[in-house]
């Protein structure tokens, strides 16, 4: 088993990395927040043993030798990035999770077949620069390296330039990594666990999602002397959208989700009459068919508001990720690890997506949720119990060592 | 009668400070452009044998000596300042159309027995620091000095450390400077004259207007995995009262308007549902009542909405100008100077507020209109012909005269 302590330790260490006054943590990917944590994972799994290296989109790899050099490596991973009010626990656990791991092999001096290795995927969160699993999306051939590259953020900084910046483009290309299993500890983000006191979600598989883009454009104008029948306000128009997402979501099935988190008012003055909006969607459903009905649905509702309205409404989709199964071996492997140490475990279906999402396209993968208080996540009181998170790790663990047995 | 071809140069010339791509103006008040246009407004007016000055709010003052040095000034004025995307005549078509009357009196050599006197006004936009009007309005005692300067804007940069860093803070304190009459020439910024083909308009007094604050609390959550009955989500309660606003103005009165100008969402994360919106109401109308009932309806549905929603929402009344009547006298000289030069005239009210509501307060004052284009303003297309300019500083030049023979 792991040791509890030392990771909850690790936790609170880490922490530091981007500690906002609410205690959260504000480490957006590439910022020199996540350098100071990408060096503090540096050192620490060298202090094990391990040698680390990052690919060219940044990805951080902590490799402990096996006994058979031509076996690829078991992984396991996350990411340390997160959101501007994040909390200190989403991918922060799967990776400080799976350094317990490491930790507890090299402790115990136990020794595998296969290599371990434990990997810290860049821009998870896709916060900072769209879409989310950027890293792991090329590492799979989701996206191009050369795409990825040639993202900007909000401030049309390249991620390039940023991943230069902070000194972890690396020379391996992104992808040329061989692997034989992905394991991903997580927090589960939503209230399914806690809601029935299980410790351990046994992922069989993440919802489809996608992100749009949509931009409203109307008339910049005056806000006293413009009579309300001359105007086109383009944030009027974007209220009626932000409304459609959430009542298309709420009619077209029981679980399906949609989202509007972004958002950009120009030119922004109290007094003038907004003449551009720029806004995020996010839609969600395990059955990715409901999906692209919500899609059509958003879409006839933007075409009857720019009629109504003289709006120009432009929707554009940027990320589309299908829904996923996980591994039935890796599914089974984790339900039997949760089973030995007799933790109370249910299947479950991952709301958010994870890096495994992109890895389950390339090797044999599957995920390992825990409870989080009130399902709470991207909130910087985001919390988790110790005593969930060495559960976690200790499936984590004897998963790891279950895939290598094999 | 003025240079009208001279007052155009002017309007070119001063266009270059803060000139955007699409042929408008960026110059918010008390920023390095605004800078560089006092310092042009400085140069200009000496050359016309004014003395400038400037007080502790950096009102801008270009005096021209009257023949009886007990008699205070007349004055005309307005702000050279702009929207973060405004264009070339919103106040400075008063401000150079009084450079142009200076310029006139100059050349001509003719005396007046009182100083003529054109001032520049600080932060008349309210765009960069709320509210409009801000320095006439402490010119006016309407607001102390003291509150002016602690005023920040959307960055936490104070409105007094802004002006100490352009070197326009005054050793004058504002409103210790006597006048005699105050007159404000402007562009409509509303359809009216234009679609009745007037040159001027003859402005009798401006609509009241009342800013709001308002900030909606909810919770920050993850837009994947929190299912849609668990959120607060604080974004779509802001959709509900923008649309609010929209319908509440629609239906008040005929002339009524209100309008969300500026928005700041909160994280603003594509994958966050937002849990806090910090956004702007404006309600304009030409009875103060009407205003008041604007305002019950929008708290009620606020309150509702917060009901509804379990989201927190307060609203915060931040700047209350009351309709306004222009001096009797001063509208009769405007009147009677159109006539003079047999331009088409119309009695009108102003929908967006001017320095002149609050210089009303403390002398003899009143405006003159002209048209622009399609009545667009706040806005980089904001255009004027060359011959309403003129003309609008040809009846400014004779009102002027007019109050200085009364
Ligand atoms: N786990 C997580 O919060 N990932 C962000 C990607 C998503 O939006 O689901
Ligand atoms: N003239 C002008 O645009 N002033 C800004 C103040 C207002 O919002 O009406």
């Amino acid at each position: 088993t792991v040791d509890g302590g030392k990771l909850w330790a690790d936790i609170l260490e880490t922490a530091r990395f981007g500690a906002t006054p609410k205690g959260g943590i504000r480490r957006l990917t590439l910022t020199e927040e996540d350098r100071q944590v990408r060096d503090w994972f540096v050192r620490t799994c060298e202090a094990l043993g391990c040698v680390v290296t990052f690919d060219s989109m940044g990805n951080q790899f902590a490799r402990r030798a096996g006994t058979n050099p031509s076996l690829p490596p078991i992984t396991m991973g996350s990411h340390l990035d997160t959101q501007p009010t994040g909390g200190k626990f989403d991918g922060i656990v799967g990776v400080l999770g799976g350094l317990a791991v490491l930790r507890a092999l090299h402790e115990s001096g136990r020794e595998t077949r296969h290599p371990v290795e434990l990997i810290n995927w860049t821009n998870e969160e896709g916060s900072r620069f769209a879409p989310a699993m950027l890293s792991s999306g090329v590492f799979a051939g989701v996206f191009t390296e050369e795409e990825a590259l040639a993202k900007t953020d909000r401030d049309g900084v390249r991620f390039e330039d940023a991943l230069v910046g902070i000194g972890y483009r690396g020379a391996e290309r992104c992808g040329d990594h061989p692997v034989a299993a992905y394991f991903e500890l997580h927090i589960e983000q939503g209230p399914i666990l806690e809601a029935e006191r299980k410790t351990i979600g046994v992922v069989t598989g993440v919802q489809g999602m996608r992100w749009y883009e949509v931009t409203v454009i109307g008339r910049d104008g005056h806000a006293g002397a413009t009579p309300m029948a001359l105007r086109a306000d383009a944030l009027v128009g974007t209220a009626k959208l932000i409304e459609a997402v959430q009542s298309i979501a709420l009619k077209h099935a029981p679980g399906a989700v949609g989202t509007v988190g972004l958002l950009e008012n120009r030119p922004n003055s109290r007094n003038v009459v907004p003449g551009e909006v720029f806004f995020s969607v996010d839609l969600r459903d395990p059955d990715d068919a409901v999906i692209v009905r919500m899609e059509e649905a958003f879409r006839a509702t933007a075409a009857q508001v720019a009629s109504e309205s003289g709006l120009e409404i432009t929707i554009e989709l940027v990320w589309d990720s299908p829904a996923v199964r996980f591994d039935p071996t890796c599914i089974d492997a984790v339900r039997r690890a949760a089973d030995s140490f007799a933790y109370p475990a249910r299947d479950i279906v991952s709301g958010a997506g994870h890096d495994a999402v992109y890895m389950a396209g390339v090797t044999p993968t599957t995920m390992i949720f825990i409870p989080c208080a009130g399902g709470v996540s991207h909130n910087e009181e985001e919390s988790a119990e110790t005593d969930d998170v060495t559960a976690g790790a200790n499936v984590l663990l004897r998963a790891v060592l279950d895939a290598d047995e094999r």
